[in-house]
């Protein structure tokens, strides 16, 4: 049985209370938030607002907003245990090392109120001391979630990588929904493609995945489509990503 | 029972044929190419190279490049049958008058090889005439695809919007997959994240789904991620597109 302590109460903290209720393997013993409101939430555990009041855990996560976790970490009344955060892009050296530090990310996006499926989301893993790392790994397995062994620069490349293709993505849906409200057509008749756009790449690399106009050197496709948009940041968002696609090819010219 | 012919003998011409062959609402008459070669693949079925020798049909279906498409219909020696294209960029005036012209576009990616399920690839439909335009749902129908009335102009907006969801959300894809690779991280850690910002936008719509630093307004870790990324253009992405979120989400100064 792995005992933890969740600290904070926010989307990821709610997220693996759930998840971690749900195994036999591991008891939270407490969730620590700064303040008792977003506590509420959390039935059936023990809470607390105050750090000196924190119970004894194999393993205590800090799952609060990237620029609180120092000062949380500071602020533990004890040394030598297992800390760990969970956040894609601090370093695990913001946690004090007072005590035994860790990482346990998930690479995942959060929907508030959504449940998720861990077996589908990784965990990336990092941790000073070997046995530490086991009792990460061990948390993983039990939530059955994969789980990597990541390095602090390995996790900084992960999360901007996680912003190309969760951010800068979604972003790119948000102007074809804009495109096509400015020409009354549904937005729906383009979710299978981005399903299947998505979908692609579990089979193929995203290299060999590539197609249109810009992979083929059709200019006069790529000119019609940049006289039907009416924004000019869409223009300049249509015209990078064409000259980077026809880079990648070999298409210096476009 | 519809009559179709097909004329091409490309990827979508091939889809077709094999989902058309399945419904018994549709007979294929024949399928046309201009060269020999690429016929073989279609078995069961009338082919011919000879404009000449087309047979009698409710429907002719140009499945050509773009550029070949009025070649194609110019040449077709009979007036006033139903001829349509699939090409999602094209005009449906690009087909000669002397027909009566429609458009049949399934807005879709096709993979050569790997099989398609027609009932998750919408159709858009085109025709002058209110009986053509029948004859087109009763196709679509037939094979089990939802079909939407779409004018050339909107299928211009359409096919644009195809590019940003599909050939630019795959390039993100492999923009992240190459700062993967420079880090030694497995891309398919990344997997889950990719179908689930795909999944999440059948529910919300991308404006509400859109998370991330940007949207945010977290100056620190834009700066994070600028300093990671190796190669200019990339960071040139990063940065236009970081800048259209910020002003999506009313932050103007980052």
């Amino acid at each position: 049985m792995i005992r933890v302590v969740i600290l904070g109460a926010g989307n990821i903290a709610q997220h693996l209370y759930t998840v971690f209720t749900k195994s036999e393997a591991i008891q939270v013993v407490q969730v620590y938030n700064r303040s008792q409101k977003a506590l509420q939430s959390f039935t059936n555990v023990a809470t607390t607002t105050r750090l000196k009041e924190l119970r004894d855990a194999d393993v205590y996560i800090i799952a609060v907003a990237d620029d609180a976790i120092a000062s949380v970490a500071n602020k533990l009344p004890f040394t030598n245990r297992l800390v760990v955060h969970t956040s894609g892009s601090a370093s695990m050296h913001v946690l004090h090392k007072k005590n035994r530090r860790g990482v346990f990310y998930p690479l995942q996006t959060f929907t508030k109120g959504k449940e998720v499926d861990f077996s589908q989301i990784p965990l990336c893993l990092e941790a000073r001391e070997k046995t530490d790392f086991k009792v990460l790994q061990q948390l993983a397995d039990a939530i059955g979630s994969p789980s990597y062994k990541i390095s602090s620069e390995q996790r900084r490349a992960l999360h901007v990588s996680a912003v190309f293709v969760n951010n800068f993505s979604n972003h790119l849906y948000r102007i074809a929904h804009e495109i096509c409200e400015a020409n009354n057509v549904p937005f729906q008749i383009l979710h299978p493609l981005i399903q299947e756009t998505a979908h692609k790449i579990t089979t193929l690399t995203p290299y060999m995945a590539q197609t249109g106009p810009a992979k083929r050197g059709d200019q006069k496709t790529i000119d019609d489509h940049l006289e039907k948009l009416d924004k000019d940041i869409h223009k300049e968002i249509y015209t990078l990503l064409t000259q980077s696609i026809a880079k990648t090819y070999g298409r210096e010219k476009l």
